[in-house]
């Protein structure tokens, strides 16, 4: 891979994270206590900013954004497992700045951890385990069907998962470590990030399985 | 029909009960008693989940998850006759498993009967049949004129269709079957299924007539 | 023209009014007198109705709904004249059905006129000029450059102009008429129509001077 | 350049000050106090006026509405120099026209200025780089990988920025000269403004060392 691509991962995981985080601070300040109306702007940002990161660094570093999604695609033989560290390290440190800018345009001290005590829990790990799998069938089905909505798939499918999910599906390892790092709407307590990555690594499996038999090409 | 088809109608399905039932739980939940709020973010949730799993299974099973679209198909000799009673178990075996996973996703007791009494009367028995034409219209509509729009077509009428049909429009049997066993924002009264399926079978017969003539192709 | 001709623009703005009047009366019945969050939910259910109506209509008359767009394109010689009054004859026929319709979906009075006050004024009269010069602006403008975007052109325009313009854009005679015969949200004092067609028909003129120049083809 | 691109960029601009301030004035009348559900639908309407005048007008001029994007194509060289100024004169007189069309509209005194005084501040004009970098982003990835989706991009991608930068991006000089001539919800004090527009213009020169490298055509 070329350093191109991992700065692409790095700059696009960045914005990500702007997204994810920016659009929660100011949901939160402007909605005063009314978190349906919070969650909808979230949920709308978010998959704006996926549709846009998607779009434009797809063809450069195939826009994962997602150590999840970079398993998944080496499982399949489609990214070079020697680049998959190193795509995972860059996904991270670009979520982290991410949410350091965030913390910085809405004038928060930089340097924070999550106080967010209700993102754990058996129910909220099984719905990690379904929203990531629902991402995985979104890509995997857009690539094989049609490659070019891939963008609006991801976008519309994470805007909606925001409110099908209990978890608000974060199904993305360098999400939800970057999310520990901020104590704001977005935010979740770091001994609470472990358990919804091992969920979001069993969806990758279980969807190795599953939909390479269901999106496999006609012989 | 493949077991992959099958598969790919019972997995929608029940995709789509996990985007209106859950959605409307955490919409429920978090909107505080503002209904016009929790319904435009079930609405908008609905849309996307349907955009999404219309795309990536349309080339697979012909994404129909609903029991009076797979009787329109098999009307205009589109669909086996044979493979229709298969579908149509599929689809509602599919839709109890999605309201079911959401009820764990979201910490509920899993097996429920709605006591939501308000989705009956002659008003919404014929809301639904103009709901089910709608959505008949715009899928015979799609595939006559734009094939390629048919995820977006049926998502955003279905978003509107929560606003401008008096019963929200539920537009389909394996839906209406599947929303009687949840308690929540979604449910409604198993007794006032019955009707609700009635109208929206009706409707297949007042589509097959209106629509073949409208949409026919030019000789 | 054809039988399926008239028949589809009748359909059409009939289908429209559901949208505009019966979305209007979930989101007044539901919003609890919060009318941004109705007007919110009024406007993005227009836009999805539009947005149907016009990709699978579209191609079977040109999806017109709207007395103003019949003219204009009567004016650039793309309409015959003889087939002007009998489009804008069932265009109003198919919006009052469309808001009988809706008026019996929620449990209505199927015959009433409008008691809303506030649609007057020479403020509103400016906006609706403004709000049909730019119906027609993204009409003509998306059939010059880019045909296949016409839905999404007017759904997302006519989404915000609900916002951005004094009068909320009716923007078409058929619907302003129509709109009189509803004493709900959407509805217009009968008194106060002329005025507001007036201004759609001088936008008609306008915009057949500017927007010809503007998107004329290359020589 | 023709007359009639000056005159797209001028009416285009027009237009999405319109969708700006217009939307504006209409969320914060009928929201009540609610800021968060009024920066919504602001956020939205915007988008839709985006994506219809960038769809209908870039094919005629560009649709660059906006001197920051007219400075980065003529970095690029692939805006002529000598067209720079009038392309910026007409943007910036488009813009206070379309303010003062949208006064007319909602009845306000047409000369206005603004008194909000919290747009200033270095987190805010940190904001306006990465809100401008970002827009820039978005055009010049589509531009390069997908130009079809570029009124998409930039509309979706404004809608989220409302709500991710803290200066809820402005990331456009003409818009922000602008809406300085406004007293209402989408006004900047005029002394504020330079600091905007300087932060716009730094972060055009970032993009342009940044952003053709990562964008640039495979050799």
């Amino acid at each position: 891979m070329s350093a191109r691509q991992y700065f692409a991962e790095f700059l696009g995981t960045a914005f990500l994270l702007i997204g994810v985080v920016g659009s929660g601070i100011m949901a939160q300040t402007l909605s005063d206590g009314n978190i349906a109306l919070a969650l909808l702007a979230n949920a709308i940002a978010t998959g704006c900013m996926l549709y846009a990161i998607i779009t434009t660094l797809g063809p450069v570093s195939g826009a994962h954004f997602n150590p999840a999604v970079t398993l998944a695609f080496a499982l399949r033989g489609e990214h070079p497992w020697r680049a998959v560290a190193p795509y995972v390290l860059v996904q991270i440190a670009g979520g982290v700045i991410g949410v350091w800018a965030s913390h910085y345009m809405f004038d928060l001290p930089i340097l924070q951890t999550s106080g967010t005590l209700h993102r754990t829990g058996s129910h909220q790990w099984f719905s990690e385990i379904i929203a990531t799998l629902g991402l995985l069938f979104v890509i995997f089905g857009g690539i094989r069907h049609k490659p070019d909505t891939v963008p609006a798939l991801v976008g519309l499918y994470i805007t909606g998962a925001y409110w099908y999910t209990s978890s608000t599906s974060f199904a993305n390892p360098a999400v939800t470590i970057a999310r520990g790092f901020t104590d704001t709407f977005a935010g979740i307590y770091l001994a609470h990030i472990p358990m919804f990555i091992l969920m979001q690594i069993i969806a990758v499996f279980i969807g190795h399985l599953t939909l390479n038999w269901l999106f496999k090409p006609e012989e």
